[in-house]
């Protein structure tokens, strides 16, 4: 469709991913790594590619010399000479531009930058000489500088202290954390000995690290992906979460705002990974930002209306930004390193892709393995994307692959052999099914436990609340239909008029933790539903529980008279177990498999009543007052 | 992952989203085709490709070397060729069986086959010798036996008569629709004067155009992917719509359970597509089958937890099939075809592509083009599939597109330009929201228009149901805040007394034709809404309507009170607006952009109440009884 040409500069996973996005655009790509069966060169045939460095200079000139456009696929290029091929005229656009490359390259520079756009960033400031160019000087001049600023560093910021080197810095390494001040020196030593410009950060005990994709077209326009939660192992991702749950129903938003506002700053067009940390106190501070499609946004390719990648492929030949919205309830990203060198363990690949295996049994879960040859322990070999409903279903599904990669990994730590359904052999002719125990195994098992062993799903849809445990014989039916149905909930106790802080909090929060509806029971004034409904945009199913007096009405009038603009949806008195039912409804209407087991149970029903037919036809009319 | 290396006959589209899936699995694919060039081989760099025919047996043998595996991308290849290199041991496993392909290839036997197995097909008769052999005898000796056999499927099938060549036939090349007798002549010489056998099929005047993609395990597993609707124009497919909607509960069902049947029946592990026809009695006929991933199939890349292509991948590698299920509400896809011959309009590829630039501005769709270098007015260029929550979003969204392609065609006949937002140049800075309308715009806009000139919404997610035009008064309000939040609802009569047949019906169709929730109003017995309730899956809101005695009471407690087994959502007495505030809190219990109108809603409110307050705080105690 697009006669324009772009050259990417690395042909990695990233370049990869980029490539397939392209080549659905009819858009043609160059790309410039080292041999000629980099990850990106596999899958675009073409006579163009060059073989060489991402940070030769002379490769950059070459590669420019054949496309109108100019992308990258890592930061760690020669941004002078990106600088030079576009001051010479040679291509017209690069994007983002080599400025913002080089700014970001610097994360002191980064950083600063930041700071003075005022974007929150933890407190940071320069160890040794501030100028990065002159850092390139004699390290031994420069090292006792730097132990002479990192004790006044802690001074200020306290320890620990996180020292990290400006450049060349990522998956962790270039980060040192100090923890006794005489440790400077050492830490000095293993960053590089001055010979690497330095940075000091004040150590930021994050409760979660979460990650926005940016999208920044060429005339500036910003669109942000969700905010997802990314979990990391040593310093290197692990595993994404979308969208990002959190008790605060405004941090989700306030993450996206701060990620958009430190991108629109930056200068050029494409996909910019930002990661942040959320506080415990709520604040989100700005760790770093990658030029580039980054690792926390693989996730969108099967989770988002358009990927990442095709968004960058958009932005840089100036075309109208696609949707970033989710178009799954939910979705995660695990990643497949290679737990094993395969120099020193021939089934190094294979206890790698073990997960693989796995997930190929686990609906909603797509494989990306990267075409690379080697493995080493820790090489990023693949990803793998979850989809589902709901927290629960993806999470249940996540479960699976992480159980899949403990078994990898203990056998490549023992050097003992996979067993053999996590092999590609043994995965053959395999029934998915002997996999997959199905949604919500765990919870459909306790349906018949007592209810003493009864406790909340850590990812809820539906939430059953009471003002008081004397309501719980009335509620707990609701508990019972639930989980027959296999839907995960959470049972607790909210008072309206006991804890009117606690009934607000909760009310607020349930939309963000990911709930789908509210069961509140209640009796007497029965507030407790309409004051829930008042502060959530939920549904609400109120059940109304039998005083002492008036046999109900009281509870059911209370419930059901809701002024206009605010619903709560009412059932019969004392019928938890209609509540449960039409919250399995609400699920299913938006769910196939849900409605579908709701008409099962409705056809059982049927059947049961139909059942009592021919009772009544074969034992006379008297049997129920027989037995 | 898999060391197991495919062979493809064929390098055009399928091939090419074939290759995809492969690649990320990295799966090795060795293609043959004609050129270097072809769509499949652009995305797949290797040494290994073959320039040459599908069709030539000595191409074949020389791939099948290479491999351990061989497929194809489409059936009219040398199935003979394919018999002979597994019969010599060259390759272990050809899948789908040369058998399967040699019996698909030839519709007849391909009928006689699925009707010997119990399949349901249209009535069909073989026309001239049966025996596909002797056809390639002389012409002029067959050609009067087919005149003659034409004679005799009339008196047995009546006109029109559809006529088949037994082979070469796809995209209604082959086919010739009889409306005279006199004609069969002329028929015979159209479809190849005798050269070519012939067959018979009965008329079969269907009411809409189904398919389903079966994939189907080395061991005889078979998966269904949902029932699809397909839209053919000049017998080329236009368009798919996921899932199939209809007013009759079972019929997606009975496509799925016919496609499977007939999938089973065959042999080789792959992808099948089964097409068949939807009669208006709700009786399947088969249509024919597809050896191989498909057209009507192009969906479940966006759409569905596994793609057909990843599956065809899975099964033919003897991998764990991955699950068919749809991952978004609703689904559809549109074909990119050529509008105009690229030497006869150098614009060709511009005009045929108009419909991808204005997909750049929608959100949900994803554009594939398959790199084609020449256009033909008909070619396939490429695909747009579009997902949404729900179908009115999906058809808002295809709608957009449809208009620019019929913009296209115009131009193309005429001669004319494109107009500039439906070029490159143009898509370029403009803001997608220019383009894109937004979420059911045409319905928000009737807000204000005088209720008579409102009608349903031919996709809507709710049901505004009473059992009479009075109750309307009532009723209405609800109406009003659907259309004020955008949510597409239908509204109409339907009586539990006075239309029992109606309400079973209507009350059984909700769901298959994708409805989300039904809001009911009764007055005085009010048995509308337990009785919807007990024929539907789907969530029920009671909205008791007050009668000329006992204050609307009878009806609240007559529509709450309902038996444990089916629940019903009462809200307050006459209030028709919380009836609907609730259906949609029902719909954004699953859609957040719905969830976040619903929370401006009540921030709205509460801005106006506060308002309120100010004004008493001004004009004092007394202001609303000085009004």
């Amino acid at each position: 469709m697009e006669q324009r040409k772009i050259g990417v500069l690395g042909a990695g996973q990233l370049g990869r991913m980029f490539v397939e996005a392209a080549s659905r655009l009819n858009v043609e790509v160059h790309l410039l790594d080292v041999g000629t069966t980099a990850p990106a060169k596999q899958i675009c045939s073409s006579d163009h590619h060059i073989d060489g460095k991402f940070s030769d200079a002379s490769k950059i000139e070459e590669l420019a010399k054949g496309v109108d456009i100019l992308t990258v696929e890592i930061e760690h290029v020669d941004a002078k000479a990106l600088q030079t091929v576009q001051d010479k005229g040679i291509v017209k656009h690069i994007h983002p531009t080599p400025k913002t490359i080089a700014l970001i390259q610097d994360k002191y520079l980064q950083k600063r930058f930041l700071s003075g756009k005022g974007i929150p960033v933890a407190d940071f400031a320069s160890v040794g000489p501030e100028d990065a160019e002159s850092s390139q000087a004699g390290a031994a001049k420069i090292a006792p500088l730097q132990v002479q600023a990192i004790d006044e560093a802690v001074k200020q910021f306290g320890l620990p202290l996180m020292l990290k080197s400006r450049t060349q810095a990522y998956d962790g390494k270039g980060n040192y954390v100090l923890k006794n001040v005489e440790d400077a020196s050492k830490a000095v030593e293993s960053l590089g000995a001055g010979s690497r410009g330095l940075y000091a950060e004040k150590w930021a005990p994050f409760v979660k690290e979460v990650a926005v994709m940016v999208v920044r077209s060429v005339s500036g326009e910003v669109r942000a992906y969700p905010a997802v939660e990314t979990y990391h192992e040593n310093s290197i991702c692990h595993s994404v979460f979308a969208p990002l749950r959190h008790n605060d129903p405004a941090v989700a938003q306030r993450a996206q705002d701060v990620a958009k506002k430190a991108v629109a700053e930056l200068e050029g067009a494409g996909v910019f990974g930002v990661e942040l940390f959320l506080m415990s106190n709520g604040e989100l501070l700005l760790n770093e930002i990658a030029p580039r499609p980054h690792n926390s946004g693989h996730y969108t390719i099967e989770a988002c209306e358009t990927s990442q990648y095709e968004n960058h492929v958009r932005a840089i030949l100036d075309l109208p930004l696609g949707s970033t919205a989710l178009k799954v309830g939910s979705s995660a990203m695990l990643n497949i390193l290679g737990v094993a060198d395969l120099d020193a363990d021939k089934a190094a690949i294979e206890k790698t892709f073990a997960p693989v295996v796995a997930s190929l049994g686990v609906p909603g879960t797509t494989a990306h393995l990267y075409g690379k040859s080697g493995c080493r322990r820790g090489r990023k070999m693949g990803h793998i994307t979850i989809v589902g409903n709901n927290d629960a279903q993806v999470r249940e599904r996540y479960q699976i692959l992480v159980d899949a990669l403990d078994i990898a990994k203990k056998a490549a730590d023992e050097g003992s052999s996979l067993p053999k359904e996590l092999t590609i052999q043994g995965a053959t002719n395999v029934s998915p099914d002997k996999l997959f125990k199905g949604r919500y195994a765990s919870l459909q098992e306790t349906v018949d436990k007592p209810v003493s062993s009864d406790f909340s799903h850590p990812h809820p849809l539906i939430g059953i609340i009471m003002g008081s445990d004397s309501d719980l014989p009335v509620m707990l039916p609701a508990a019972q239909i639930l989980k027959r149905f296999a839907i995960p909930f959470e049972l607790t106790i909210v008072s309206a008029h006991r804890t009117p802080d606690r009934m607000q909090v909760y009310a607020r929060q349930t939309a963000a933790r990911g709930l789908r509806a509210i069961i509140a029971g209640a009796g007497g004034a029965a507030h407790l539903p309409g004051m829930v409904a008042a502060q959530t945009a939920l549904p609400v199913i109120g059940v109304p529980v039998k005083g002492s007096t008036l046999d109900g009405v009281d509870s059911l009038h209370s419930i059901v008279q809701m002024p206009r603009g605010i619903p709560v949806a009412t059932v019969a008195i004392n019928n938890s177990t209609n509540a449960a039912l039409l919250a399995v409804r609400i699920v299913g209407s938006a769910d196939v498999e849900v409605l579908q087991r709701m008409q099962e149970y409705m056809d059982s029903m049927e059947k049961e009543v139909l059942g009592k037919v021919e009772k009544l036809r074969e034992q006379g009319w008297d049997y129920v007052v027989k037995k």
